[in-house]
């Protein structure tokens, strides 16, 4: 005779029948359709003190407001943490730059906008996550906050530019340093003449063309 | 006289309204209020064979049938990405849990339920990504698969526990390296006794409660 009740905490197998399971994995059409979830990542690039973290900090809000899962990678998450083990030396700018695009492209994967905010000063660099992300059908922004050095350095919330000048910091990007503009970004953000408000409009325009697809 | 209109691909501040922005950061708050998200880490591990993967994606599943952001890290996604420049030595086998963890609590404060799928042998690697979280205040499930070693010795699906018999593998987990089973698993699944639908309600019994914090 079959069991039909038992210990609570171990149920026969009528206890699963809530449980909708099948073999396989979860596609991005599931996530779609189930979470409306389509991840892509916005990869802001530019000078020290060009915008970028705020803009990104605006984006990842304004797109949360709207109900869309976002996510910020930024120094503060990241260098503490996945790359606390990275230093400042050509390899490990290029490694932190890889893991960076490497974890973007996860949370792209997971239906997650993840949002960067790194110098990321290098072309090749840059576009190696960009092909990471093609080469896995993901959706793949290069957002260029296009700030002249003179307004990054007269800002210099950091005094980092300061430091640099005077030779305390060596290898600074844009001073001792070359930032290798994008050549064709999808999004340009002349921070210089352009409120943080209008920097958003656009990176959300493109967004919403980039998950249209 | 103050502008009214003008380029529509320059707008002026009349075009900014639709955008709700103030400064600071997006909290975890903010998440659960607008996202209904409340991330959390599902840490699986057992030996090569236990079924980690097979629970690991029958749960990702069900929490997105519930309409739960969810992602698996596993070998798959993690191992030729992110961890592709990491062998299998011991510092390499530390450093690649070491990632695994900073990314999955990347995921967890992003509001999703990151569900890792490794064996994760060692105690005290496991205890690392577990301190991690308490510390950034964020759920963690160690999930012990806890299937023995002569049921994942007969499954062998991939053939590895038949190599690592004939020595054609060093250092296999369970054969000629120890596995260091969990203190005090949040969740114990003897799958041996226990069918795939009965692990995965566990688990989400276990997530409903972490998440309800």
């Amino acid at each position: 005779m079959k069991k039909q009740t038992g210990n609570p905490s171990e149920p026969g197998p009528q206890g699963s029948e809530n449980v909708v399971w099948h073999e396989g994995q979860v596609s991005r059409d599931d996530r779609r359709a189930k979470l409306g979830a389509v991840g892509a990542t916005v990869w802001m690039t530019g000078l020290s003190g060009s915008g970028k973290s705020t803009i990104a900090s605006a984006l990842e809000q304004a797109l949360i407001e709207r109900g869309v899962f976002a996510y910020r990678l930024d120094g503060d998450n990241v260098r503490h943490g996945l790359n606390a083990n990275l230093g400042f030396n050509a390899g490990d700018r290029e490694e932190n730059i890889r893991r960076i695009g490497e974890v973007a492209k996860l949370f792209a994967d997971a239906g997650v906008v993840a949002i960067t905010s790194f110098i990321s000063p290098y072309r090749a660099d840059r576009e190696r996550v960009r092909a990471l992300h093609a080469d896995a059908g993901l959706g793949f922004l290069e957002v260029f906050v296009d700030t002249p050095i003179e307004v990054c350095e007269s800002r210099d919330p950091k005094g980092l530019y300061k430091k640099a000048r005077a030779g305390e910091i060596r290898g600074f990007t844009g001073i001792d340093d070359p930032y290798e503009a994008p050549a064709s970004p999808e999004v340009t953000l002349p921070t210089a003449e352009l409120t943080i408000e209008r920097s958003v409009e656009r990176c959300l325009a493109a967004i919403e063309r980039v998950r249209g697809q």
